[in-house]
């Protein structure tokens, strides 16, 4: 029987390695498992910036230059609201724009997130299965010196300034996964899990806070590993290592090892970062470039992944 | 006490009139009440085609080649539109969505339309009352020989080439109508009425279907004016003699008249049209260029609906 890769992932830095994955891996052998904790409703739009991240990179329609939305974009949209609305801190663009007024359609007929996405997905030419974490609302909060704000709020409104001092995942409990992914779970369809390089709190333990998926990794049935988002102890991108230190932990491979220790076997991670005293030994640390800087880079580490899987 | 007029009107013949009205009347005398016999939900939002074109038209946003929608308007939107679905038949503007983004969004809130449309006219710099017909929907329903359908299926998609046998104003007999309007009718604000030159059948009876808007006319206490949409028995713009050919009538005075028997009495038309043996003798004809081919067109008919009205 086929088996099929699982990828967990958010926007811009973990798509790096879902779009590298896609172009080695034949599309009915890559599910890709990606945070809603970012979705949210914006002028009574139903918006999931991650799930687009990675279908427009899919596509091959993205904006590698922004990391994320359409590329070639225009805004006449965004003009008008800019110029009547107070809330217009969210960019959307005229392109991007039917991505979410279908998405609200859609969702107010009562068809479900994952069933919408993959008619989004289809439009867009892409054949690999695209999962949102949850079917129900799962929401990233987070309790900063500003106040407490959605992700958006913090991310895009606040541009990550307000210092961050604690991060839940509302409604965790009540999330419902998709379907079709709990029958690949039940059928044992997988056959490696690959966690992406994206930031451990705003992208990863949002989908790692759904009891079941969870479970699937601490199961540990088949083997998972982890690529690092941090490169010399710094963010590749985004504020993964400033809300690590605003948390009070130290941005180095011992946390990162820490953090997935239930869950991964493998860390990848740059040569710098190698960690030879870990306490965590059932983790094996394996050392290759991690930056993807073009499409070669990104096929050469997903390559790299499903070997050291198999 | 100030009288206010109160102008009856559909989308892009009607507007004229209107508009004219606009520049001669200080605004807060001016009362618009709109068809929205054509509003839809097109891919969940919520469309209000006639009063945009008034509220466009009286912002001096509109476009007056297309005669609807906003001037210098792109259509990024659009393209993505009618690549992925089916129904891309309607045309939506990357400037013009924000308008039925926005009253998609307060409409599910919860607020009214007339309140919706208050403020997307005050948006708009547009401080003349607009009003929706009805709060709540009634729709223009057309049976024809291509079975029945909506008016924007009959106007967009399929270009007015159905044959009408029968019209509907469907859910009038719930409509609920502005309040503010209802405060106005009940305190007798109103020193006259003018019908703006909209087709009989599709603009001004979905309004007149609407019983307490209909009874107001005919208490006859005010003067009322109906301005023909027609030139020497041709329409200006649009379907209006082809259906009323359609459904059995002669495209005339004397069928105006008549239509407008029980609440009009005057009507204002072209010299060619006059009709001198009408059995209508209660209704005065009164000749006049009504044809209104610039600003200046539109504020001399304006003007002279007013003074007949005084």
């Amino acid at each position: 029987m086929a088996k099929k890769i699982l990828a967990l992932c958010g926007g811009v830095g973990g798509v790096k390695l879902a779009l590298g994955l896609s172009k080695v891996l034949p599309s009915k052998d890559l599910v890709i498992l990606v945070n809603t904790g970012d979705d949210f409703v914006y002028h009574g739009l139903s918006v999931s910036p991650d799930l687009d991240t990675v279908m427009y990179a899919l596509a091959g329609v993205n904006d590698e230059i922004k990391g994320w939305g359409i590329q070639d974009e225009t805004w006449k949209f965004l003009n008008v609201l800019k110029k009547f609305e107070k809330e217009s801190w969210f960019q959307l663009g005229d392109k991007d724009l039917l991505t979410h007024i279908e998405r609200t359609f859609l969702l107010n007929e009562g068809v479900s997130l994952s069933k919408v996405t993959k008619k989004l997905a289809y439009n867009f030419g892409v054949h690999s299965s695209i999962f949102p974490m949850s079917e129900t609302p799962v929401s990233t909060y987070l309790s900063t010196n500003k106040g407490e704000m959605s992700f958006q709020e913090y991310f895009v409104k606040f541009q990550c300034k307000p210092i961050v001092n604690d991060i839940q995942y509302l409604n965790n409990k009540e999330a419902k996964i998709p379907e079709l992914l709990e029958e690949m779970i039940v059928n044992e369809i997988f056959s490696g899990v690959i966690i992406c390089p994206s930031n451990p709190y705003l992208s990863i333990d949002p989908i790692l806070s759904i009891q079941p998926i969870k479970n699937f990794l601490m199961n540990r049935k088949i083997p998972v590993l982890a690529v690092s988002p941090m490169i010399n102890s710094l963010s590749v991108k985004g504020p993964t290592v400033k809300i690590i230190l605003e948390l009070g932990k130290t941005p180095s491979t011992e946390f990162l090892l820490g953090h997935y220790e239930e869950i991964i076997d493998f860390l990848i991670l740059d040569e710098r970062d190698k960690f030879s005293g870990s306490r965590y030994t059932n983790i094996q640390q394996v050392c290759i470039n991690i930056l993807m800087r073009n499409i070669e880079d990104k096929k050469l580490l997903a390559e790299f992944c499903l070997k050291l899987l198999q």
